[in-house]
């Protein structure tokens, strides 16, 4: 079984990915995780519901989501993200099934009401944050749809102990996913060619980094690239043994990354 | 096997409804089925997309969809209403799995691009309307979840032969399924007591309707009712023994529906 998760860009291509998924011819079980930040941004500035950006205390970024918050994550994700990958995947025979971490308890999350953040040099409290941290997965309901021939394409939101709906990281959970469900290998798919030591630069890829060393690259990730070198040294330890960063915007995205054509952290 | 039809309301008492199947213990296997169309207005309004209902020469009221209506579509039902729901049933131990009938190709519809309406007292033909009619459902999707103890959650729109997302009527495809999966009852739930001969006067709740009888009933349907009259009539076609209609505001609603407090069409 191997994970393939996609963010959320505008120039993620779901028609190669799907392409490529369907060539396997089922050789291969599949599951999907996929971001949609691009468009959440995007109806939360159609609606005028500012998308605010915090920094934890150790300078990773999250979104704070409050009630309002909320609700335009569920529009964004949960509706026309999986959604438009779903039919876009059944265009290429994949017999998809979109899902949140809420439905049948998929992603399990302790909520994280309190979160300490970092602004202007101070470090403060926010309360009634509607963040969680995913802890398990419904594995029993994923291995239900894979063994039937469903391809299940899995998105945050995450439930957390007390039934809420919470906002979660999306490559934190697929690492924690992966390892509930023994996955070996993780592909991860962006707009860029892999790990770059300037984002600025594709040409200054790192084709491979050896798990020890995952820790001194994260001075290189800028923004977002943070919770994914985060999510696969979760993976990693959760008993993964390969993570493939590849460009999402190219023909054969899956087959390429896992060529190696990208970066290989293991 | 029962499948009730919650209307989308703001009253539909959600935490009622799921309290009521709870109690059932297990004993009774239930799908879900729910719209969210005040939801939808909502969100059409904060956005500025008119939503525009057109009316078929034979009367029968419905929303034009074009790209931009199905956008809020997903936002409102496969978002914000599907999750809130699913989370809002987990609250009372049901392991609820929301759905569209988009995923798994649940609710496979005829695209019925070219649209006749009647509007100013002419007959117009509208164009890439995004709508279709469910010709067909999954049945083993909903079979395999039921089985392994999932309650799915279900609501439009649906998918097209041509894999295109399409809007669909929701009494008619819960109606169709129902008929697919040889379901003997199904309990529609809305904001009133029942059919009233007066919408606005509840004590004019008529309480049984003979299934050779409907078509003389439609006179007094206003508005959506008329569509939960051909949704009832069509699941009866469907070999579907009894439809109750009863209010989705009270306790124990799906209970007082099924004992005969509201409207048994039979």
């Amino acid at each position: 079984m191997i994970l393939v998760k996609a963010g959320g860009g505008r120039d993620v291509a779901w028609d190669a990915i799907g392409r490529d998924l369907a060539s396997f011819n089922g050789s291969e079980t599949f599951i999907v995780v996929h971001g949609a930040s691009v468009l959440r941004d995007e109806i939360a500035a159609r609606l005028s519901v500012p998308v605010r950006t915090v920094v934890s205390p150790s300078g990773v970024p999250s979104v704070y989501t409050d009630d309002e918050a909320m609700e335009v994550f569920l529009m964004a994700y949960a509706g026309v993200a999986n959604k438009t990958i779903v039919a876009a995947l059944h265009r290429h025979g994949l017999n998809a099934v979109g899902l949140t971490g809420v439905d049948g308890r998929l992603w399990e999350a302790k909520a994280k009401k309190d979160l300490m953040v970092r602004e202007n040099g101070k470090t403060l409290l926010l309360r009634d944050n509607r963040t969680g941290r995913v802890e398990r997965s419904n594995t029993h309901l994923v291995r239900l749809l894979t063994g039937h021939g469903y391809l299940p394409v899995i998105c945050a939101p995450a439930i957390s102990e007390g039934h809420d709906i919470v906002n979660t990281d999306n490559d934190w959970a697929a690492a924690v996913m992966a390892g509930d469900l023994g996955i070996r290998e993780i592909v991860y798919l962006f707009e860029a060619p892999g790990f770059l030591r300037d984002p600025e630069k594709p040409e200054t890829l790192i084709p491979r980094i050896d798990r020890s060393r995952i820790e001194e690259h994260m001075a290189f990730a800028a923004g977002r690239m943070k919770k994914k070198l985060l999510g696969a040294k979760k993976a990693l330890e959760s008993g993964v043994s390969a993570v493939y960063f590849g460009d999402g915007r190219i023909e054969n995205p899956v087959r390429s990354a896992l060529e190696g054509k990208g970066t290989v952290i293991s």
